[in-house]
């Protein structure tokens, strides 16, 4: 950290500074300014002490964060490691593997609907290669008069489904306690408990990203069997937020994260656009962690017709994976039918976006 | 719900709207464009049916709603009845009502990080009047590394206050199942549980505000005792889902919410605030809502330089209450010290807020 | 400034570092980390060096500026001065004064659109003892099927209200040539030098502050006669940004400038407000600068009914001054009509504002 | 439109409403809800009607727009002609087209520095193949103590560069009156007469996107000639007010104009990324409008090292053109050095961006 003073601090505002520096057994140089000590520079290990901890002090102008606040998924402290400078940490997934050299793509509907919603869009996905099926059985809604997904109900569903086509299943975890059935009676286990019992991989979604209480139970309950854990990033979170999110996992014992962008909201909210795709925050997101990034152009623009290039600029950005919505028929999806492609559309957009990943590799 | 129809829509298309509308009890009138149907109009209640289950038809240009998708919030369902126009509901918290015609004041540390600690501060805010002592107990942090609150034995700290000194108390409940104590153990009950069991008004802090499924156990917990519930809006929420959120709560049996607006995320994020005050936010509630309106300027600026111009607007805006961060020796607060004012800071705050009121009141 | 290196900086990179510095006539000291040097602190003005200079260079990581950037309206660089530490500076118009200790205010319609408007306006205004009467010329619309002002007729007009009535008119200057009339041809002079050779406070509009050329010959324009300028900040500028553009002006020789607030552009826009209320900025600008500040409460919330709210609220905050759209029809008006007060209205917040900035000074 | 009133509305202010759209010579048809008229739906043309004629009335609860506010350059009006879905505008410079089959691409630094600059920059741009060069000879800055560019004499160079390369040039128009030169005297003529009678493409910059009254002075110069017209998003303006500034010129007898997008200003602004690529605005803007889309994938992120990741997504996603900041010496560039490519960057790019469409073009 450096420590900038201000121009009218007294020596016994700087001393306080020095204080608090040796309290954390750190060290200092200093910088003399032309009306006394001007800049403190800490030697020492300060990435669990806050800017807070120094910029409350009398005196104390700005305090500057050298060292990362996020160290176990960073790349700057692993890359002494096994991982060479654009590789990624790879996460397989029954036969799918996620940070790998192509593209893995996960797809399938908002939320389960009923058992034959669910076996028709299965069909065609395994049709088209897709090696992931996507499905919320617990769907936290804006509006408490939606529809709240099928519960563990649901789940069973979605246990056929990958008996049946062999694909395997990312499904919501929410923070909440006991789903509420239709009926107002509660099940008997956590939602939590439920989907990390069943899951291929957790997804946590955007509204629950700075649940942290929730995050770091759910380390908890899958640093057995480190099930993977796709972690979307909040609708307003800063890159950094998001990263210190993926943390608190794998500091509590999960080193399976993968990355999911799904849009930021901007002023851009509104006919055209539901939600600002961030695809800048790919290659940043690539240099600063070694975890796997997906995309999800679905989320990233709200519409259906602007699906396919989101998805494919995501692709050509770097994205080691792309998770879609798409469903047998849009118009009926009970949640967001909107934004999912038909099958159709879903062939048209896998087929240029491995044109893409194909071109990008041989052109490196 | 007014649909309107693109130019190019088929009879079939516009009969299939038709349809829908009939699948929901509804009826339906048209106006003629020059091309054919343009525009339908839905007549019945729609409240509970979204935007896309029409929106995503083909030929569908837009939909349009018009009645309010929170119902038992509003002020407009509501003004039928005892309440007049510009009067809020009264929430009585022991001796001191939020909504009243008088400004309610709610302060105290971020957390409770001792009992020294927290007597020191109560002590001087009984001595200011305050009626209302915040104090978090469990604290949602950024960083896996930060404090992340007393747990427990910050709940006793706060029942020992409460006792000593005849203040209510306001604390944060999280949507974590059961707290991790620095020991690495868990408590035995649910955080909620914990909280509902013991605070005179359960918060619920911005980053919860979107955990739906936690709303609705809060709603179901607190429903017999209609524990007071102080709702904080979502960073980056819109006011239609800060108010849907507030609507989860009473629609599943808690009718005692205040909303408690604490700044939002903008590109004036940095040195010189943390957050944008939405203080335009405060007569646009006051018009759609009945609930009462708190206002937290610590939050929404970040520094306490700041907090008592922004308190003071939001007074004069029309805020019921403030809920202010105060700390005895902010420099060494475990948490947010940058943005507690100190005691004598306090006290000046409270003296203008007041004046401010008296006199509005008497301008009226 | 300060330069942080990165930790695999070579001494080359660092010679480097040196060497710029010292083409700036400026002197360093060093800190030194475990591999190096780590810190770099510039002694030196390096208030006209703009980060990049040295961010550009290889092995730099970070820059980190301590000096403003502006220097000349900065309340910092002035506080040796004859002004004290909550003083403004104050600037005279006519019999108003903005930055005085009472509460000035301007108001009047968004367009000057005929006589009998600007008349039956400008009769009431007077009557308030409002003594500053706002009023367009020149209109910039997003559309170019809209009103775009009426031109030099409407300064005409404007300097007979000014006549009849004895009120000082604040009116807008565009970044435009010459104005094109509803016949296509173009009036003679230069909007700039029609407005600056009418007004007694030209108005800068959001649209136009980045317009820096624009800034500059504004600038060279007024600095004979040291005309009043009202600088409107950008819908999406930063602060800092809104402080170097009133910079701009003051370093090219008129320092008569105040900084009117009016809205920032968030994910907030919509039907409940059409921007955001930046209050928070009024507490950091009367911080950081001694140019009084103005509050346009009108554009920044969009809607009528909001205006009085946040008319108070900046008020309470610490504006110098508000700007206030009324019209005497306001459902006629051909711009901007729905965020125009009433008389009626405009009275009753009159009086409402003078309350609060009343009962503020006496709690002083 | 429609307009939507209250049901509290009087039929004396439902038929306030019908004398308004009599007045504009337009028809109406009404739906009726349970207490009296709901819906007014508008025949006839209304977009030379703002929404605020109908919303500032009484007894008016909201007013839909349906037709387009942007017409000349709109895809939905203009379909019937000769350019068929998929189809953009193509506009030709000298032998460059750009919204043709395949990708256009402008290269070349910030601004114009030197004489030996500008030529070493051009030598390996021309090299490369890219037939247009950027650079500024006016440059607006944020402070008014950085380098402006070198004007008259900036232009004179790109005349060099001209002749002696074969190359195109852009290069930016400032709403400025006339130049002030170092020494402090002004040029003869405006910077905007200076930049039109020397530009292939006139670029107008995101500060200058709202200057309407320039943009009407632009086309009125540019019409006899037909100058192809580079407009860039305002970094905080919506889709549709960027559409409606591009319509501004069209409307004033200037057809060429192209749409460049550069990132726009979110919560995400820091040491990660400056602006936020605004991808999705391309598929959006493309079904739109006729016009060919630009992107600048250089201040869409603010850093070199994201630049590459960043353009390849705008080809992906289906962008006409791309416009790309490079220098020679980027770490001794006068301005915005660290968004610059160098030479063997501005060539893996291209490299990479051909792939990326070459693979769409054939997957089509």
């Amino acid at each position: 950290m450096i420590i900038h003073m201000s121009k009218e601090a007294t020596p016994e505002q700087t001393k306080a500074v020095f204080r608090r520096i040796e309290a954390k057994d750190a060290k200092y140089e200093v910088i003399h300014g032309t009306t006394g000590i001007n800049v403190i520079g800490v030697l020492g290990d300060m990435s669990r002490v806050e800017e807070s901890y120094f910029s409350e002090l009398d005196g104390v102008e700005k305090v500057i964060r050298i060292s990362k606040t996020y160290k176990q998924i960073s790349r700057q402290y692993a890359h002494e490691g096994r991982i060479r400078d654009k590789e990624t940490r790879a996460i397989r997934v029954k036969d799918a593997v996620i940070g790998g050299s192509s593209l893995a793509v996960m797809a399938g509907p908002c939320s389960v609907e009923s058992r034959e919603q669910a076996r028709a869009i299965a069909a065609y996905i395994k049709d088209t290669g897709v090696p992931i099926m996507r499905g919320g059985a617990y769907k936290p809604r804006t509006s408490p008069y939606s529809f709240q997904g099928m519960g563990e109900e649901g789940l069973r569903v979605l246990e056929e489904i990958r008996q049946e086509y062999g694909l395997a299943v990312v499904t919501e975890a929410t923070g909440q306690h006991r789903h509420v059935k239709p009926d107002g009676s509660q099940e008997e286990r956590t939602v939590l408990e439920n989907v990390v019992a069943f899951a291929d991989i957790v997804q946590v979604g955007a509204r629950n990203m700075k649940s942290y209480g929730f995050l770091q139970e759910l380390a908890m309950l899958t640093r057995d069997r480190q099930t993977p854990v796709m972690l979307k990033r909040g609708e307003s979170s800063t890159l950094e937020d998001f990263l210190l999110a993926a943390e608190y996992i794998v500091a509590n014992g999960n080193p399976n994260v993968m990355l999911c962008l799904r849009g930021i909201r901007t002023f851009e909210e509104g006919k055209f656009q539901r939600y600002t795709a961030d695809i800048g925050a790919i290659p940043v997101l690539k240099r600063e962690t070694l975890l796997p990034i997906v995309f999800d152009p679905s989320h990233a623009t709200g519409y259906r017709r602007n699906v396919e290039a989101v998805a494919l600029a995501a692709v050509a950005a770097g994205a080691d994976a792309l998770l879609i919505e798409t469903h047998s028929d849009p118009t009926r999806a009970l949640c967001d039918g909107e934004q999912c492609v038909t099958e159709e559309q879903l062939r048209a957009l896998l087929r240029r976006a491995s044109a893409v990943r194909d071109a990008l590799n041989q052109a490196e």
